[in-house]
């Protein structure tokens, strides 16, 4: 249903799943917030269901357009249960196709933008930014697209440094597991703004507003045996 | 069994779903550690299985000793499905018992120190530290530890403010649902120091080190209809 609409649709389609019982206000489907919010995180909470039971790992994650990929080792518990040859417990919802088996998962980033101190500890609340992606995981086997995933995973750590790094190699390649999920049935949602007081509450002597919180990078440490010529490059000056 | 250990048992035991395929030498399950990792962060990742699959989203949550709490209104999705009166889909693990219906979840939470980049790709990683928690939530409804929970969820944001605010009333003691989940089943991950280049990569020109992530806090925001007589309380000054 999604994949037939053309990638340039400004918004996602909303789904049962990605509409909020409470709170829908909130809820937004634009893809450059959407985006935005992806780009900014550094990991994401994967969750997954094994043997029945629910699964929420942090892991690297990248971008590119409207695919997201995550990787691992072939050996890890996710990426084998996404594999062909089996290990997917209860649960997984599974689908052959062109791409083998895939694993049912939900896939969240959240950015926690401020603390919200309202008068009555029931308005107490953060400001934050958040992004859940619903949908089968697949391994990816096109050598092309491994290489661009891997490429995505470690520019979204650091722009640009897959150019000023090894590739990977005829051994790591082998051991490296990609899974790709579409961004068809995704969610946003973002809270800004100050406390919600009622109105009764406008006049309690306690101290109401916005704890900003903010993010930063220290200066880099160069490994104890790097060269010293080796100097800090420009992509790492301007974090 | 874990349950009839004393608490103050210094490291919580090893389980199947606890002990990492992989870099085990990571995990770790000393209650201290878990316990600073858990109150350093504000959201955790909230994993339950609805409809067969998973769903992952990022909640507040408090601590008191070994038990975690989560509150949300009676109408949201993942506490209406841990009601005794049903909601609960196929997927979730249900026990009956004095604190009524229960529901798998599994509970996240990282924080991410440091971008390590090595000279090959594929050790291009991240120093962090997580917690994962699995077990059964279930509601509260014993009146006094629900009080209790709300005011940890509300210290766990802001150290101290349970005291500068107005507790929740009878209109909305009945419309937030407060639900628990023991710490039992836990684990902690931990990664430090710098990249784990290969030997027969030392000699490439790729800078190699860490760059540190830092957070803090901007200054706090008042209410624009905060009485100004009111002044910025000790416990935001500390920040």
């Amino acid at each position: 249903m999604e994949s037939a609409m053309p990638e340039s649709t400004a918004a996602y389609q909303p789904t049962p799943r990605t509409v909020p019982t409470r709170a829908r206000e909130r809820a937004a489907y634009d893809r450059e917030l959407v985006h935005g919010i992806l780009d900014e995180a550094y990991v994401c909470h994967l969750g997954f269901v094994r043997d029945g039971a629910p699964v929420v790992l942090p892991t690297l994650y990248g971008r590119v357009d409207e695919r997201l990929y995550v990787h691992g080792s072939t050996g890890s518990r996710p990426l084998r249960m996404t594999s062909a040859d089996g290990g997917g417990g209860a649960g997984t919802e599974s689908a052959d196709d062109e791409a083998g088996t895939g694993l049912a998962v939900c896939l969240t980033v959240t950015h926690v933008d401020g603390l919200v101190l309202a008068r009555s500890a029931f308005h107490h609340s953060i400001n934050y930014r958040s992004v859940v992606v619903h949908g089968i995981a697949r391994q990816v086997t096109d050598p092309a697209e491994r290489r661009t995933a891997l490429d995505a995973i470690v520019d979204h750590v650091v722009p640009g440094r897959s150019h000023d790094s090894r590739p990977a190699n005829a051994r790591e390649l082998p051991a490296t597991a990609v899974i790709r999920l579409d961004l068809d049935e995704v969610s946003a949602k973002v809270r800004t703004g100050g406390p919600n007081d009622d109105p009764e509450d406008m006049t309690l002597p306690h101290w109401a507003g916005v704890v900003p919180l903010t993010r930063g990078y220290g200066m880099p440490v160069p490994s104890d045996d790097l060269d010293p010529a080796i100097a800090l490059p420009d992509y790492l000056s301007v974090l």
